[in-house]
């Protein structure tokens, strides 16, 4: 990578920093995280966000809990309220109950429950890189493919929202097999939709790929449509907050009429993600996941760097005028080319996942 | 109307007067216009917009040309000019067309350029408000069947951009059946698009449903497909700039991933419009009809109202992202349930479209 960093990493005395992504691509704000409850915040605010970074910061969440505990010579029932607490910040990216669920089991009968906790979150972020490179390697191929197809030319690839490395730890799951494309030096270009309300593509991606120097677009999230209408879109892939056994794909609002569109205009459409993001437990994305629904003020106001160059909230409809916020919607399979795991390709149906990851059921 | 206005008035001296919305909703402010030029800024600078207005607007830009022509003595080669000039300020709304070719027959051989050009735009603006009355009269009928199959409940209309009486004289054309089902006593609730990049779903719909007491929501553009999976999106009307005489509807970028939603999830797709936006000389929409590229920076940035209640203009991405920016995008018929005129509903397919509107080609 042009400029490699990490989106969470750990201090010298042991707390643990993160970039505070509100403010991207316009300040670089590092926020230092010393309680659980700030972790807690930092998920819920969107200080990180993007559902394998949620995992991560939950589990050193957990890590500073177990520290204030031993520290603070507190009772069990703390670490119980933490855990709590936790699960609770957001209901819909899957990896956060997954992390929660591992440090339990870590922290079940420990003898030492901060060297317990630190070593597995510090597994856990480890691991986390090793499996975004690896949908990076699996990923690769179809983009070679693309570009064989049409020699000289560019691949351009449409992505929703912010799957990137900043959602991730590094490398990311959409961006893994980007960059991986960039590095043997396939011409890849790659348009962003701006992912309103909270603009994550314009934001995020946006400026990520800028520090990676790959070659981008921004797009409204309209125009995704009309691209693919007249052959502008060689592949669609996007990250995912769930995904069930059956291989529908929760992801940030809107992808669902990507997807209606990839397939309108035959360009195939993948999603791609750890397993982590699976969740055997459910079939049926529809009924099954739960979907956020946040405040109506993401939607009635926009936040950009004004002329004077500071960060500025602007309201873009009638104070009166409600509005409405959900943050996620859900891809049925039938509309998915193929999910990219760092395990490999796999098809978007309940027996090639459970084939592929029946062990994790 | 709660509160009747008009978008475009002549004034006492005989110039014209148009709202400046690209200040909406936030301020009201009323712009003069003195010469064609000044109409032809105001149409390319989205002082004013909608297809219908946007004729309307052209049609009194000739007679400010004429105006201007007799008053200076200046020969016929200005009026060539004005019509060339107008016709280049917006490329997709074909009712820019329709209006200047009706005055440009009118003017042939006239022998009273000012008065008959006042005339015949005088007369045009009397006909959009008659013909948008009469698409309310032939829409109102789908949402009372609605009504009667729910009794109790609220019809829920979703919309993209702005087709209301914003854009064109008095009534709108998909707002003239919800304002129409509102006078009749129906409950009825509208899903806003806020409709980047221009945000004239979040700006303008949102303030003229505000003051005719519609009851509405603001979405961001992403969330449509979501309401629809859940039930929770009766019809969908939309507007357009230009229809093909296969019933290819060009409208604002996006309103072609909402088609698709509704078609995945069988809710019917109504385009509402007056027979001027109809191009029958041209077929397939995708390849025919010409698709606006506006500026970068409308992606890039987002102007609203900030907390001093200044409005002001915010960078969303990092400042050397480059953007894209295609104004309209083409629904094909197939996902098309039926087109709203004031003649009265319309299959969206040649045969009828030729028998109902025959005459004009």
């Amino acid at each position: 990578m042009a400029s490699p960093f990490r989106t969470i990493w750990p201090t010298d005395d042991r707390f643990v920093e993160v970039i505070d992504q509100r403010f991207l691509p316009h300040e670089w704000v590092v926020v230092k995280l010393h309680t659980y409850q700030e972790a807690e915040r930092a998920i819920k605010d969107m200080v990180v966000r993007g559902a394998p970074l949620i995992g991560a910061t939950a589990a050193y969440g957990i890590y500073l809990a177990a520290r204030e505990c031993i520290e603070k010579n507190l009772n069990a029932s703390f670490m119980d309220q933490a855990f709590e607490d936790m699960a609770k910040s957001r209901p819909t990216a899957v990896n956060l109950f997954w992390a929660l669920n591992r440090m339990r089991l870590k922290l079940k009968d420990s003898l030492d429950l901060v060297a317990d906790a630190w070593e597995e979150a510090q597994a856990i972020v480890e691991e986390d890189i090793e499996t975004c490179r690896m949908i990076g390697v699996h990923g690769l191929p179809l983009i070679e493919a693309i570009s064989e197809k049409k020699p000289g030319e560019r691949v351009n690839i449409l992505t929703h929202c912010n799957a990137g490395m900043l959602g991730c730890v590094e490398w990311g799951t959409v961006t893994s097999p980007i960059y991986q494309a960039k590095q043997k030096g396939i011409d890849v270009h790659v348009y962003v939709d701006e992912t309103r309300p909270r603009n994550q593509g314009a934001n995020l991606t946006s400026y990520e790929l800028t520090r990676h120097d790959i070659p981008h677009t921004l797009i409204v999230d309209n125009a995704g449509g009309h691209l693919m209408q007249h052959g502008m879109v060689d592949l669609v892939i996007v990250g995912t907050d769930r995904t069930t056994r059956q291989g529908d794909v929760a992801n940030k609002i809107g992808t669902y009429l990507k997807a209606l569109a990839a397939y309108d205009n035959q360009i195939p459409f993948y999603v791609a993600l750890p397993s982590t993001t699976l969740d055997l437990k459910i079939k049926d994305g529809l009924s099954e996941i739960p979907i956020e629904e946040r405040d109506q003020n993401e939607v009635k106001y926009v936040i950009g760097k004004n002329s004077s160059g500071k960060i500025e909230s602007v309201l873009i409809c009638p104070e009166t005028t409600q509005a409405v916020n959900h943050g996620f919607d859900v891809t049925p399979s039938r509309l998915v080319t193929g999910l990219i795991t760092e395990r490999g390709l796999c098809a978007p149906n309940e027996a090639a996942i459970l084939t592929m990851f029946g062990d994790l059921a």
